[in-house]
């Protein structure tokens, strides 16, 4: 079969491999239908994770249908077409019963990264009961993708630890595909009074825009500029919720400066270093910061909320390819906020 | 009257000053009965409140009678003995309402900072209804010191936003007034499988064994081998609240290294300085960082906690003086952990 | 001045009174602006409500201008638009300060009930400071008087104890102002995937319908068939939430046969009478059941989602009358769900 | 092997029926080592439990060794000592995945009701990897039985749907197994100021001095009297906390007596007709009900309890048999509160 494999830095690269075989009585292979990038494969190409090693199959996001199954796997049958949860979680192990599959002891984030993943013609997706998803026929399969790692990413760690309240104000620092989900979610689902988004490139924050922010700043301005003008877009007031999309020290240090009395910053942003802290600020002003990975607990609940009509992922779908063209889609996603990419599907030809 | 005064950097001093008199008529003027040194007060002395200017009269925790009322206080009478709240809250305004009076737009923390304080025979609580609680008889005067400001900032600012289960395990950093305060809160209500408190000073220490911790160990080993020893205790795992009662670069950066999977930080020290906060290591491990300001919401909660004897301020006092001899109970307290101070208590003559 | 008060059993009457005086220090006097008629006022003339006796001044919603205040009263001054809640709360005793205010233990639901009430020229206000709520200019003062009442009450008991969220579905039994607040703000914040309604008389399921309801049915039909017809719409499943705005057994016997697994009925009905609670088929559905007073404690968020457009009070007012008028008002809020009348406006000559 | 079985109403009877297999590939056979009698077995043998048709092995508690698995089990292995669950759940289905594998669409409440059950030699587990857990060698085997229904029952049901808060106050109705779990998760974890037990008995009355209530009422008295004599020893004032584990008409309508204002009743009582409920009473009281099945999703936390000394279930074990003596629990656990009986361990010889 054709895959995706991640050659060295700076390199990937499609081979022919072996389809995967069931290893584990718990394990299901899956054909691909529509896959996609994230921008941690981007990651791994620029070296950034050392846990994934050179010939690695990348992806983890993904649609297929069920073509073969462990002995273990019930509550599936080969033919059924699921969605990929881009964390595999045996569901039984303490973290797991702790509600964070993000930790399995067994799994958790290994699809693409230290297990083979979805940029390929077929995977092996471990602990499948309970990390693949029937997708409805009235659900998109195409848009589905973005329901992989996305969307749930931006529902659990940004949405639901900010707590938020009808009549909440919300700032988001990041315009990429997540900083944009989480727009979308909030927007559509929370009732809050006023959503307003810095992040970079004009094409981002007019799709920011067009999903709904009621004010959009660029990151080129600075974060002092960028603080003055948030907070008079507010009254002058701080935010009742900062979600940080980016994870460096720059966007971090923005997000405390926007937060108000009694809010919360959710951190969604991947940190590769330290950041400061402004504690001799913020200590008395009765502040929430949280992080976390996603689990995708919640997959059950936002595929209900696609099938009524209440979101739409496909909105977040940029670009189309064959799987044939997938090299093309690296080069275009990896311009990122510089062109008018966001979320690509690559579709099996 | 006599008071005690910020009289400059580096000095109090008692003097004589007029007894107050009700101003507005939500006031009440109380007669002092015992009062307390707080760690602020000390911050106060060595000049790190610029907020507070030379002449005030300090202190903002005591106990007392009311000897006069202003006529829009209905629920109080002359001659009710009252524990007197740190922070005087209007009950109306809009963070008031959001249940953050420590934030009230007409109140806050003003005693002993920007209006005269309890140290002296007789003080004005303004926002007097909600800012005074009814001591009842069977709760010792004063040990009650303590419910005006290191308790009900244990309960509100350490221990309710950890959100503790039954069998959790507890880190306290920190061995003053109040981090002993968290350790008996947390102790004797919330059932934590294991308290390890670090701490500066061997009869800190000890209070701190008395008062049930598991495990002591003191802040001069060093954070390298604080965190190796503290885990080591927990079975190599980090801690599910780990509470910073210090506020300071070092101590905070000791509670990062504390924290375990889905565990939280509750921050109650006072910072003066901004610290690292090392996201590149906590981004993903599902974590809480909270840190408030102390409301005394929660004093009605306390006091009846304390008449149940479910809870003993009493057992943080260690010495006990007449207001005539306040500067020997401030040279004491200044020794902090180096002698076997903890809470003191001053009583009129 | 002018003031409508309950003769006797079955009749009200406009009379002449003298102006209210502030009696305590903590009182206001509000000459009335617009006033409205309360299903509770209806109870009292009928004779349901012994603790209101003749000669009582109705009323316990309205907007108005403050025209005198006690010494204790800081937070407002005369002039003030202000809107009037329906409960009095002192702020400070046991109750007001756990959050319950309808309990206080010197006021509660007081006005045109134990003490003299809005349908007047002037109204006294005990606890005025905690009692009266600025209303900001841009917010449309007829409208406000759904305010004073039924959409706290909509939103504290029926909504917040039913702990909604995105894409859960909702069935409201009964379709008076306070059914259709609760489908109000259930639509507009809470993003529910289906909500349907059940009610009496085809102008207010009309006005469901125009609200958003997704479904409507006529009470007429029946439990039997009114559950076989809802669970259909829901695909054979009970309800996520189901409110009882009614307060009759028949109806709470419905909410009880619409109840889906792990569900919540949220009472806001004033019941007169026991009713029925089937347990053998309820106790292993891991439901819940909630009753409450309204508090009042969210009328600043309820008002700033008014000024932000969020949600529109108005939609609830029917009909408008002048207060020379307000004996046909009655007339005709008491034909109920047999005409089109919902929320009344009565309005000072 | 030897098993007993439900052989008609009225009787129970010890056979010999061939030793079960895997069937599916998540299934495990586990070698009892010791088992147990709820309330239920008796429920079942009276004939109340038509869903459990005669001819089924008896049983939903014990403690076992694995004997054997299937090969969908990737979480255990032969040889581990496990706590079974009274409850199977695929961990799967949309009801697991919500919380609720009481509700599992596949499995549920099953064991001793519609597969065979723990009173036997062996027993076929489905769903094993989530519905057995291992136990601890430091966890006693024998007082282990507790954990598979009644303790967790207890917390799921019965405490943590009460959302106790340090101070509160508690009446249990109802002294049997779960009665006195619940009285001891409340005592020794939750800090309740005052847990008043209504049971029948003497026995049991004591029993529950012993586990630590500060009152304890015979149900002979009646209800008025039990509601006269409880409420004053609460100073007039109805309880925070009120737990139903009975299960009649009668004791429910004391429950609603018991109610404090803002106080909850959670049910863990099995019903089999209909109640009264007071809503005219207590619709304005700020109360919430709740009732639901056991999930057993705290297990862990239990088991985690026991090891730490914090629990010990071993305290509701009054009597041991062998297997082969099980005719003489089952008549003695029948007398119910006529005699000394709580708990009975029965193990295999």
């Amino acid at each position: 079969m054709k895959a995706v494999i991640f050659k060295q830095i700076g390199t990937i690269e499609t081979v022919y491999r072996s389809k995967p075989e069931i290893q584990q009585p718990t394990d299901a292979i899956v054909k691909i239908l529509h896959t996609s990038i994230c921008g941690t494969d981007l990651h791994i190409m620029r070296g950034h994770v050392p846990t994934c090693t050179p010939g690695r199959i990348l992806g983890h996001e993904g649609v297929g249908v069920i073509d073969a199954l462990g002995p273990g796997v019930s509550n599936l049958k080969v033919g059924d077409h699921v969605l990929i949860s881009c964390i595999s979680g045996c569901g039984l192990c303490k973290h797991c019963r702790a509600g964070m599959p993000s930790h399995c002891l067994s799994g958790g984030w290994i699809l693409g990264h230290t297990i083979d993943g979805t940029q390929a013609e077929y995977v092996r997706i471990p602990h499948a009961g309970s990390s693949l998803y029937p997708l409805p026929p009235s659900v998109d399969a195409q848009g589905a993708v973005a329901l992989s790692d996305a969307f749930p990413t931006a529902y659990e760690c940004a949405i639901l630890p900010g707590k938020l309240k009808p009549g909440c104000t919300i700032a988001i620092v990041g315009a990429g595909p997540v900083g944009l989900a989480v727009l979308m979610l909030a927007k559509k689902l929370f009732s809050p009074r006023m959503i307003l988004l810095v992040g970079k490139g004009q094409h981002r924050l007019n799709a920011a825009k067009g999903l709904g922010a009621d004010h959009v700043l660029s990151s080129a301005l600075g974060n002092d500029a960028l603080t003055e003008m948030a907070l008079a877009e507010n009254n002058g007031d701080g935010f009742d919720l900062v979600v940080e999309c980016v994870g460096i020290p720059q966007t971090f240090e923005l997000c405390q400066k926007l937060l108000g009395l009694g809010g919360t910053i959710t951190n969604v942003g991947v940190h590769g270093t330290k950041t400061d802290l402004h504690l001799q600020d913020l200590w008395a002003k009765n502040i929430c910061i949280t992080s976390r990975l996603v689990d995708t607990n919640t997959l059950n609940d936002l595929i209900g909320l696609v099938q009524s009509k209440m979101i739409d992922p496909e909105l977040l779908i940029s670009h189309r390819f064959k799987f044939s063209d997938i090299t093309n889609a690296y080069e275009l996603f990896n311009t990122g906020s510089s062109t008018n990419v966001l979320k690509v599907v690559i579709s099996m030809d």
